[in-house]
């Protein structure tokens, strides 16, 4: 299966996602796969077998959230350079969130820019990160606060990557998928209501397969986030909070989101965007995945703060991505504070 | 006088660049002002004086081409996050080349973007570095090698400026207008030969502007370098090996700059590609401003191996940009290595 991301006719950034069996790559250049230790281990036997490049380079990165910082892309970069690498070599970004966001943005800073392909292991990488062009690291100050938007030449999604995820790393990702089918596509939340992705290896595929045709249409219409594709943080402006006040470290990025999904409902609720009823099937369908849907909040004027320091907020307005019925979505900035803070009062 | 730089039919990455007495600047955002502490003290009255924003920064970092470094890049992304910025904020480049490109990284990479203006304070910024998008820092293994394109939305360039310029940085900043003559605009080389920009403001101008206007068209075809944005490279082949064996330290760029383009020209006479009258004139013209046009070559063999580190070369050949009489020019990759060490053996 095969989706195109097109941005505009004949664009230089249109590109390709495969979702298949990795197919045998054939790249006369020198080729530099970035990894971790841990998906070296599992799964680079099975990609150097499909790889045959002029020269290969195998550079791994700490596994986790944690590396992903300039130490590491200097640690990136500084191989490439090592090996005399010039703007015609390539990347492969091969495992999860992290080492996609981080070879992306090597990628879009080794001399200004080569090209890199994604070959996802995570099913959250799979459905998301590594379609798009997002690319960026951590810092003190937060997540993904430096970065730059750079896409990939090719995605290739091979679902057999997906054996080896832990349970709770799958549902994370099924989290993300869930969030596609709410705002965009009422057909595709019956169906993710009707199946079971841990259980179906076709219905996994094709629900990974609608959740970046979806992704596709509006990153293409939207490259940079000058609007529409802020659509894709529903449920991230409160998850983003909660990671932040959990330190990333109890929640799954996946999970944090399920937790907000079901927040910005409440909030949607409230304002007579979304029914009962239809609250209650989508936390219905996130908790058949074992995601969880609340979170204890200790403080709500301290959280209704923290609103204010999400880079896709501007200066005095918070910017909400709720869903309007299942299938749509509206953008709020609107909303007054007391409306806010009765819904995280519910979460005392 | 205003230069519009064209990518395409309604790109957001279209500009102008004013050529005029700095204009009054209302900006109703959040501004960082990105400068040394040499530029701020002899100009930063008269910026501020144009300048009304909702709320203005000051970030200084050392003054010379040994800061433009991760050091200095992070020192800008610290203060940015401290006085929260966000992607509606703005960057002013106010400085030469070195302020100008790391300005121009930092915006590229702060929150995956934001917007930034450019303010050169120098010649050789005003004619060259301002426009053009190219953004970047050295590390330990060259320069410019870690960077990314990212075009200012507006460039203001005011020769008032140039006042307080050392004689030297004036001349080394006529060296990239001579270039832009000698491979695109016979007439303009004309000009240069009968005019003498230190003393005429009017003729200044004039250079300035058809400099702009000349690399305005190369870039707007082709932003990123994959083709003929590459004959702005004119001299700058044997000039990067020339900066990179004397540490930076001995020339001024633009001088470096003068010494490859003669050394390019030895090249071109070689080949049939110039006339012997021709090489004389453009080697009149640069020392009509001091430039230097000789560099002792120790080791030839060496010096060539050199050309291998260029970004520009990809694997085993050298890409020339060579004048095809004056006002145009060719690109060779096919030039013996024979013939080239016969021309370095001239500067032994």
């Amino acid at each position: 299966m095969e989706i195109e991301i097109k941005f505009e006719e004949n664009s230089s950034l249109n590109y390709k996602v495969f979702i298949d069996e990795l197919p045998k790559l054939e790249i006369d250049k020198r080729v530099a796969i970035i990894t971790n230790p841990k998906i070296a281990g599992l799964h680079l036997k099975k990609l150097l077998n499909s790889l045959k490049a002029k020269e290969i380079y195998i550079i791994t990165i700490g596994d986790g959230e944690e590396y992903k910082n300039w130490e590491s892309i200097n640690f990136i970069l500084d191989r490439l350079f090592d090996y005399k690498f010039n703007r015609k070599s390539l990347l492969i970004a091969f495992g999860g969130g992290v080492i996609g966001d981080m070879t992306g943005f090597v990628a879009s800073i080794f001399q200004r820019g080569i090209d890199f392909i994604q070959i996802p292991t995570t099913l959250l990488s799979q459905v998301d990160a590594s379609v798009g062009g997002k690319t960026g690291i951590n810092n003190r100050y937060g997540k993904n606060l430096i970065g730059a938007f750079h896409q990939p030449k090719n995605v290739y999604i091979d679902t057999d990557f997906l054996k080896t995820l832990p349970a709770r790393e799958f549902s994370a990702g099924v989290a993300e998928i869930i969030k596609m089918a709410v705002i965009f596509d009422r057909e595709f939340f019956t169906f993710l209501e009707n199946s079971d992705l841990k259980k179906s290896e076709e219905d996994l595929k094709k629900a990974i397969k609608r959740s970046i045709e979806l992704k596709a249409e509006i990153v293409a219409k939207d490259e940079k986030e000058g609007g529409v594709r802020a659509s894709l943080n529903y449920g991230h402006t409160f998850c983003h909070i909660i990671e932040n006040l959990t330190n990333y470290s109890t929640y799954l990025h996946g999970e944090a989101v399920s937790i907000g999904i079901v927040m910005a409902n409440r909030l949607a609720l409230k304002l007579g965007l979304l029914r009962k009823k239809e609250a209650k099937r989508v936390k219905k369908l996130l908790q058949k995945y074992n995601l969880p849907t609340f979170y204890k909040i200790d403080d709500e004027e301290s959280f209704y703060q923290s609103f204010f320091l999400d880079k896709k907020s501007s200066d005095k307005k918070i910017k909400f991505v709720l869903p309007n019925g299942i299938g749509n979505f509206v953008f709020r900035e609107d909303i007054e504070k007391e409306i806010i803070l009765n819904i995280l009062k519910k979460y005392k």
